[in-house]
């Protein structure tokens, strides 16, 4: 196996350590040694792969949302529709609803750590550009009222998706995942969503 | 000044100081021993006040929340419309983003700890109610359709100021107050909100 491949695993299977620590005792509980004895490694191998707590976090809030946008485009390349994809960013099974409490925790990291708007801002701005593809999409298929602007529609399915995730990870058994989709739904046909299977 | 009024307001004071800790350093921040170093006074008095740490933490985010909510009730005990209450929940001020912030690192605490899941919910519950009864007072005003159910737009409401909340958080330089409340304000009309003094 290539190396730059097992490098990549590895810092993977370190997220996943580190995501698992998170849920279990916030972002505090996430230390160089802590992680290093979850996953067996020493410290100086765990410092291999990431120089510092804070790399460790944002690499793991990365690969919990890029987990579920990668899960939207692969819907939105098998032509589902609108709902269906968006249906995957919200925290409908255990591994999104970790996700979220993993993103949570970032966002209540502080500013003031080096670089860490940047990365709050990268995941909006991800998931904004991925929307408005979606939305044009979803109008080039008759899908979605044409005279709405697919970047205002996006900000508007970011905020709900966001507001969706904030009320399901507080109160998790108020929101079994199908409360959710239809609160989406909802929110999409307000916004201009006109699905041509079913009635809305 | 009596001794009840005195022990509430040190355990305010000791509140405002955890919430600007967990600004400058996130929860992992917030310790007894810094509390007090911070405060100027002795663990033993901090443990006083607080038993542990989260309660330290429950007992800020609490504050920070309610200290939305109350101002939303002094602006509808003064009649002010649905709009304009409901602005005080947003995170339009420093002090605002910073109550939000401490929100979100309660949020990312592990759900392991005893009773989280309960403030988790409360904070969730108060403000559905207060919603609900905001609504129905703009339905009584004829500021907003009498066709909607208001536990249901309450809902709606709680899923909007979160999800304007999340964005302004993480990209706080493209989210100026008034964009808030412009979002605020068209979800709001799209939910049956008809405000009487202006153009919708």
């Amino acid at each position: 196996m290539p190396r730059i491949v097992d490098h990549e695993q590895r810092r993977r299977g370190i997220a996943k350590v580190v995501s698992g620590l998170v849920l279990k005792g916030g972002a505090e509980a996430v230390t160089i040694r802590a992680v290093a004895e979850e996953c067996g490694y020493s410290t100086a191998i765990v410092c291999h792969y990431f120089r510092s707590k804070h790399e460790m976090l944002a690499y793991t809030q990365r690969m919990a949302w890029q987990r579920g946008l990668s899960r939207i485009r692969k819907a939105s390349r098998e032509g589902k529709d609108l709902l269906t994809c968006l249906d995957f960013a919200l925290p409908t099974t255990s591994q999104r609803w970790q996700d979220w409490h993993c993103l949570f925790a970032f966002w209540g990291q502080t500013p003031d750590i080096k670089g860490i708007e940047t990365e709050w801002r990268e995941s909006s701005t991800t998931s904004y550009d991925l929307f408005i593809d979606l939305i044009a999409a979803a109008q080039g298929r008759g899908e979605f009222d044409p005279a709405e602007d697919p970047k205002e529609v996006a900000t508007e399915v970011q905020a709900a998706i966001n507001g969706i995730a904030t009320l399901a990870a507080i109160q998790r058994p108020d929101w079994p995942a199908s409360r959710q989709r239809e609160m989406l739904r909802r929110q999409l046909v307000r916004l201009g969503y006109r699905p041509k299977s079913q009635t809305v």
